[in-house]
């Protein structure tokens, strides 16, 4: 039998990284690669004791049918959590728990947006999202990102351009790829150009705890008085990405919506990780478990750091994040950066090839990008070195 | 700020019954209405101290990120599941963990159908489906339900009329909401029409494992020789509904499509929860286990089927279910069923209105659902005995 597919999946290409990155799983790669947290900033010993007292104590409640809006414990401490981190006012707003913050990105799309409907994204932006506006069958377009944010200017003619564009998604803090920070001045600006032209913005912050230098900024969803900022939040880089627990705060009357998707999608996210999720906050203090994993992978990135200085080429260019898990290097002109990156997974050290983050992956790109927080310290200096010893080759 | 919803949302209307069913969580209030397994069938203490073992020996294998395509001893487990217990043969088939049988429903839209599709059910069918098909603005045909599977005269005659129907949707065991069971004559006869027009079956097995009387029939997926049939399974019924963990069975190049889907959806279903299943069907007998859940499920059935009797006014007509959670209570015509529904509610006892099933929900319908898994022994005969009052009242 042949196979006709949906024009929408029919658009997800597989990607060309995969081939690359297919040894990263090999426990002898040095992988730079991966989007994961470090295992050390699991609160490993804390969740053993939560999941077996709910277990003991509400095996019924853990185990049967729950309600799809979220467990409620769950969300009352998730919004006094946005409310008190992120100044983020509940007025007229809802909070959905969904599985995993992609699953909160996917229901946007699905309340929202209709097949052909222009999304504006920073360009490079982070692959789970472009491929979820993707599977939507939309029109995405990419605009420049800057060390400060996206390119105002370009954003403002790339709307006057696509009259339908619809929804704007950031990610303001530490971003992925490229760990840049949108500043507050454009912040600001970005609310004026999403009001003046009416777009919803999607903001993304996967990564806002992670700040280990300069001073925080405002989240623009604590900006937004009209209720145009859909913010969507996650526990995977402060809790556990494998219990799948992210949440969405938007005005109400969207919650709404996104809750009757998400009841066609999986009915509701895993109960027992909810309950332990809620649990966890409620028994210990997420401050200073997050002051905890600040300090550890602060100290990754002066590691790798000073690695890329004494090992990489001069010539190679990199940025100096202020948080997040992510650096963007650039090879110089000339080099061959995909082949760079092919090489350096032969030799057991992979990154990814910064193409793969662009709304046009087959654009020249000379950039790859270097995860720091999930190899072992011992690892950041030996996969360095290894991958310097091939900057100097390709350069 | 004015809010325009996406079309494909727009289609899901608030359904009238969710205010009929409010109070329906109220512990006072016994609960006909409800699709839960009973708390008796989960195999709590096996859970408790698989989950504990778990999170000492791996736990950073069960909080980190995960594949997409399912934790691998789970997807193996599965895969000897379903040949076993249902002869399916998995070659050139493979097998996707899904966020809940849900999830499989949704994602098997994703990847095969385009707006405007055709998708024919059977009428009534099971709500979560439908309303999943309208969320992909598809054009969703109903064909009568008989008591031995959907109307083929019927079902030939649509696909006539509709020549871009793509999908027929499928329970062939212990329906919900009818607890009708497909014969096996009506299933090769299915098979031979869906060849003829080149449709695709999507075959929804959540109940197959609960017969209680009658001999088992093949499923659709074991007589399909072709990778016509896709099949969706699920352990909410048998294990844990809460953990949200379903699959789906379909040719390699349909799961892989259906793979590159779910990364977009929630990148990968719940860790923990899958390896506390996998390690639940490593250490404990499946076989046994389903045997007290019909055993327990088989009783309560009786139970109910006694109280109906003498209990409900001799002109409400019912079936005997083989299987399944569901029995399909018909009031004679005259009789307000929506009201009775209502009165019910208000006098602590519900059921679900039998027009929510149903692809048009405003068609005349005297039907209602009830689930007799959930509510306790003690409660079957309070319950049906205020629900027969009822009936003498509204007849």
């Amino acid at each position: 039998m042949q196979y006709q597919f949906s024009d929408r999946i029919s658009a997800l290409k597989p990607s060309l990284i995969r081939e690359i990155l297919k040894n990263s799983s090999d426990p002898n790669v040095i992988a730079f690669s991966a989007g994961n947290p470090s295992p050390d900033a699991f609160p490993t010993a804390e969740i053993q004791s939560i999941s077996a007292e709910i277990l003991s104590t509400n095996p019924v409640g853990a185990l049967q049918y729950s309600v799809t809006e979220g467990y409620p414990a769950l969300r009352e401490a998730c919004k006094a959590l946005v409310t008190e981190r992120y100044q983020i006012n509940m007025e007229n707003q809802e909070l959905l728990i969904t599985s995993g913050a992609q699953q909160g990105v996917d229901l946007i799309c699905k309340v929202l947006l209709n097949e052909g409907d222009t999304v504006i994204c920073e360009n490079p932006s982070f692959i789970g999202s472009l491929n979820c506006f993707r599977s939507y069958h939309c029109n995405l377009v990419g605009v420049p990102m800057q060390p400060d944010g996206i390119d105002l200017a370009q954003l403002e003619q790339t709307i006057k351009e696509k009259p339908h564009a619809k929804l704007l998604y950031l990610i303001p803090n530490f971003q992925n790829p490229t760990g840049y920070t949108t500043s507050r001045e454009k912040r600001v600006e970005i609310l004026r150009i999403a009001k003046q032209y009416n777009l919803f913005i999607l903001e993304d912050n996967p990564y806002g705890d992670l700040r280990y230098s300069g001073e925080a900024i405002e989240s623009l969803k604590s900006m937004d008085t009209e209720g145009r900022v859909l913010y969507v939040g996650s526990f995977s880089k402060i809790l556990s990405p494998g219990m799948r627990i992210g949440f969405t705060v938007a005005p109400s009357e969207i919650i709404a919506k996104m809750t009757v998707g998400k009841q066609c999608a999986d009915v509701h996210s895993n109960i027992l990780s909810q309950m332990i999720c809620a649990e966890w906050m409620r028994r210990y203090d997420i401050n200073a478990h997050i002051e905890k994993i600040r300090a550890l992978y602060s100290k990754k990135l002066a590691l790798i750091l000073d690695a890329m200085k004494s090992e990489f080429h001069p010539d190679v260019t990199y940025n100096q994040p202020e948080g997040g898990l992510f650096l963007w290097c650039t090879l110089p002109d000339g080099a061959n950066m995909l082949d760079f990156c092919a090489e350096g997974a032969r030799r057991m050290v992979t990154v990814v090839p910064g193409s793969a983050f662009y709304v046009d992956d087959s654009a020249p790109c000379q950039s790859f990008r270097v995860n720091f927080s999930n190899p072992r310290e011992a690892d950041i200096a030996a996969g360095i070195e290894r991958l310097g010893q091939l900057t100097k080759e390709f350069i």
